[in-house]
C-alpha cells in the first residue's frame, strides 16, 4: 500500500478505509454530490487533517477528514508499469521518441493512471492526442517524474545521459516532456553538455494541465512533433505557445529562452530576439537570423554545483559573498544592475573572491540587453577587479554554463576562456 | 587640490604637473591631435598607470601616463558652488523643483562644470534645455551625486526626507534626477515611505548621457515637467521614454516599474500593465485603469536592511539560507520559479527561518504574472511551511517593501499584515 506523505490522523483514516494513493475514490462530504477523483500523495510538511483529491476537472482539492461522511474506492484502471512503450508502427512515418521527466504536461496521464507513477505510455499519449499518430510513430519512455522546481544538476545529467544513449538511434528527433518552472535551465544544461547533438531535441511543457479545457499541452506536443519531423535541424529547443491563442508555437533556442510569465501559455520568450522557428497551422517558418554553425557532436555531461547566482540590490550585504567564498564556491555569477554594475560596497568582497581564484562573471538583472562595463567608472572598476562581463548572456544561462565550464575546465584560465567563448549561441547580437 | 582615487605613479604625475581632478586639460599623447577634456576622479581599485579624461563627446578615455608627451591645463569654467539655484521667475508659470541625486542624466552638467561636483544649477539646466523655461520656473537643488548602483537604503531616506521637507511647499511638482540602474528601487522606497505625498514626484533618468546626440535626457526632462505641470495627479512616478524614438514618454507608477533592458531608451516598463500616463507632443493621456485611491499623507521614512532577496535556481544551496538566518536577518523574499516555487531541498531551511520568526515572502523570477501557490503540491507545501505568497508584486518592490514594513511594524503579525495589504498599488490585477 502506498501512503506517500500521509501521517497521523490522515494515515490512520486511509488505512482504516483500505485506501491508498492512486485509488480512484468517491467521497461524500460537505456537498450533496460526491467528490470523484484520485487520491494524491502529500509531502513532508503537510498537515494531517486533510486528504487531497485530484478531481476530474484537473484541480486538486483538500478535504477535511472530519467532514467526510462516506468514502468508497472506485474500480480503477490498472497502472501501467512498463518503462518504454512502443506505438503501433506505420512504416511510412518517421519515429519520434518522447522522454518524460514529469511536470504539468504529464498530469493528465497522472490523472488517468492514478497520479502515482505518471507513466506517459504511447497508447495513452496516442489516445489523448490522436493527431500525433498521423505525424509520427511515437515511442515513449519515463525517465523520472518530478515537478521541475525540484530538479537539480543531477537531473540534468540523467536527462543528458539518456539523450546521449539515443544520439545515434533511428529516431528522427526527441521530445523531452518537462515541467516549465526550470525548463530553460535544463535546456541550457543540455545545450552545453550535448553540444553538437546530431538530432533536434524539443523540450515541451504545458502551463495548464492537460485535463483543463484551456490546456496548451496538446498543441505543444503536436507542433513539437511536426517541428521534429518537418525540419531538418539539430540542437536543443524549448517548444511552447507563441501567443495566448492556439495559433502559433515557438521553438526557442535553448540558451536564449526564459520563462517570463508565471501563468500565460506564451510564458516562454526568446530574450533579445525572435524564436528560431515558428510553427503555424500550415507551415513552419525559420527565423532568418537563426544560423547556428554545425559543430561535431562532443558530449561533456558534467556539472559542478559550486557556482552561485547572486542578484545585487541596494542594501545587499557583501558578507553573503564572503560566506560564499569561504564555503568553497568556485564561481559567482552576478545579476548586476543596468549595464553590469554592483555598488562600490561590494568591491572588497569581489577582490577577495578574485584573490581566492573564483571566476566572477557579470550579467544584468535587466535580463534583456548587453552588459557593457566600459561605459561608466563603476563598470571599469569591476573590470579592474577581474570581473568578467558576460555580454547578453541570460543570467540563468550563465549560471548553468558556469557549472558546466567549471566541471570541464582543467584550470581557471580555461574556465575563463570557456565562459567568454560563444559555445552554444548563448551570446547573441 | 583634489586627486580623488589617484595614487602611486598617477598621483605623482598629477602633482608634478600641478593638475587636479576637474581641470579642463589638453593632452598630447599617441595621436597627432591633442585630447581635450576634463580630468575625472578614479576609485579605490584602479591601477596607477593611467589618468582618465572625459572627452568633449562625453566618453571617458584612460590615457597611459608613459605615453603622454605634453599636458596643459586649459582655463576652466568656475565651478558653481551654490546648493540651491533659483531660476529667473516668470510669474505666469508654475514652479517646479528639480532635485539631483546623480546618474547619467547629470553627466552633461558633470562635463561642463568639471565632473567633480555635478551641480545641476538652474542656469545650466535652462541653458541646456531652453524649452523648460517656457513650461515652468525650475529651481534646482543638488542633494548628492552618485551613480545609482552605489545607492543604499540610507540614500532612499535622504531623498525621502528632502522631498518631505517640500511636501507643503509652493512647488507644483518635483523632479528627482536619478541614475537609472536602481531608479525603480528608489521609486518603490519613496512610494512606501511618502505614502499619500500631496504632489506628484517624477523620477527622471537618462540611458545615454546628455552630451551624446542620442541622449534621452532632454525629452525626459521636458515631458516630466509637462506631466507635473499639466496633470493634477499625486504620487511617485518614473518618467522615461516609452518607445525607442523621441515620440512618447511614459509615466510609470513607482511600485510597478522595472528596468527591463540594459541600454534601450525605453528600458523602463510597467510590469503586467500599461504606464499610468503617456506624454505625447500634443497631449497627455491617462491610462483608464490607473485609479489610485487618495490617501492622507502619512510619511514613514524608515527602512530596515535585514531583508534578503534570494533568487532560487537548480543547485541552490540551502546553507546560504541558513547563513542568512544566523546572520540576524528578519525577512527573506524569494524569487521562486513559476507560480512561486522553490525545490523541496529548501524546505528544511525555510522551516528554520519560520521557527526563528522570519518573514518569508514569495515572488516569481518570471517577473510578470501572479504567484499562485495553491495550484501545485509544491506551492501548498510552502504555504504550509508559512511562506507568504506576494501576488504579482515585482521582486524588487517586494524587497523594498519588506525593508520598509520591517522598520515600521511593531511585531511579526503587523509585518505580515503590511506585506499582504495593497498599500501603494504594489499589487495590480
Amino acid at each position: 500500500m502506498s501512503y506517500t506523505g500521509y501521517k497521523g490522523k490522515g494515515l490512520e483514516f486511509l488505512k482504516k478505509n483500505n485506501i491508498e494513493v492512486g485509488n480512484q475514490i468517491k467521497i461524500y462530504a460537505d456537498l450533496p454530490l460526491p467528490y470523484l477523483g484520485i487520491l494524491m500523495p502529500r509531502y513532508e510538511y503537510s498537515d494531517d487533517a486533510h486528504i487531497v483529491l485530484k478531481l476530474e476537472d484537473g484541480y486538486n482539492v483538500g478535504l477535511d477528514i472530519d467532514k467526510i461522511k462516506k468514502i468508497e474506492v472506485e474500480p480503477s484502471q490498472a497502472i501501467k508499469k512498463e518503462n518504454i512503450s512502443k506505438s503501433k508502427t506505420d512504416p511510412t512515418l518517421p519515429r519520434i521518441l518522447l522522454i518524460s521527466t514529469g511536470g504539468t504536461i504529464a498530469s493528465k496521464i497522472d490523472y488517468r493512471t492514478g497520479a502515482v507513477t505518471p507513466a506517459l505510455t504511447a497508447s495513452e499519449l496516442n489516445a489523448s492526442v490522436p493527431e500525433l499518430s498521423k505525424i509520427a510513430n511515437i515511442d515513449t519512455e519515463v525517465l523520472f517524474s518530478e515537478y521541475s522546481e525540484n530538479l537539480l544538476p543531477e537531473h540534468w545529467i540523467k536527462i543528458a545521459e539518456k539523450l546521449h544513449s539515443y544520439a545515434r538511434s533511428e529516431y528522427r528527433g526527441i521530445i523531452v516532456a518537462h515541467g516549465t518552472d526550470t525548463m530553460h535551465y535544463t535546456a541550457s544544461a543540455l545545450a552545453f553538455s550535448l553540444l553538437g547533438f546530431p538530432k533536434a531535441i524539443a523540450l515541451v511543457g504545458s502551463q495548464r494541465s492537460s485535463d483543463r479545457p484551456s490546456s496548451d499541452a496538446t498543441l505543444n506536443l503536436i507542433d513539437a512533433t511536426r517541428f521534429l519531423v518537418e525540419t531538418n535541424t539539430t540542437g536543443i529547443f524549448v517548444v511552447m505557445h507563441n501567443t495566448s491563442s492556439d495559433d502559433e508555437i515557438a521553438c526557442h533556442w535553448a540558451t536564449r529562452v526564459r520563462k517570463n510569465h508565471t501563468s500565460k501559455r506564451n510564458a516562454f520568450q526568446t530574450v533579445g530576439g525572435a524564436p528560431a522557428f515558428i510553427v503555424q497551422d500550415n507551415r513552419i517558418e525559420k527565423n532568418k537570423l537563426f544560423n547556428p554553425s554545425k559543430v561535431e557532436y562532443n558530449p561533456k555531461i558534467k556539472f559542478d554545483n559550486r557556482v552561485a547566482l547572486v542578484k545585487y540590490y541596494p542594501g545587499f550585504d557583501p558578507k553573503i559573498i564572503d560566506y560564499i567564498i569561504s564555503s568553497g564556491y568556485k564561481a559567482i555569477i552576478f545579476e548586476g544592475t543596468g549595464l553590469g554594475h554592483v555598488g562600490r560596497i561590494m568591491y572588497g568582497s569581489i577582490e577577495k573572491a578574485k584573490k581566492k581564484g573564483l571566476f566572477v562573471g557579470m550579467t544584468s538583472q535587466c535580463i534583456d540587453g548587453m552588459v557593457r562595463m566600459t561605459v561608466y567608472d563603476s563598470g571599469r572598476d569591476l573590470l579592474n577587479l577581474g570581473v568578467t562581463p558576460l555580454g547578453n548572456m541570460i543570467p540563468e544561462t550563465a549560471l548553468v554554463k558556469a557549472m558546466w565550464a567549471l566541471a570541464i575546465s582543467k584550470d581557471s584560465d580555461e574556465m575563463n576562456k570557456n565562459m567568454i567563448e560563444n559555445i552554444a549561441l548563448e551570446f547573441s547580437d
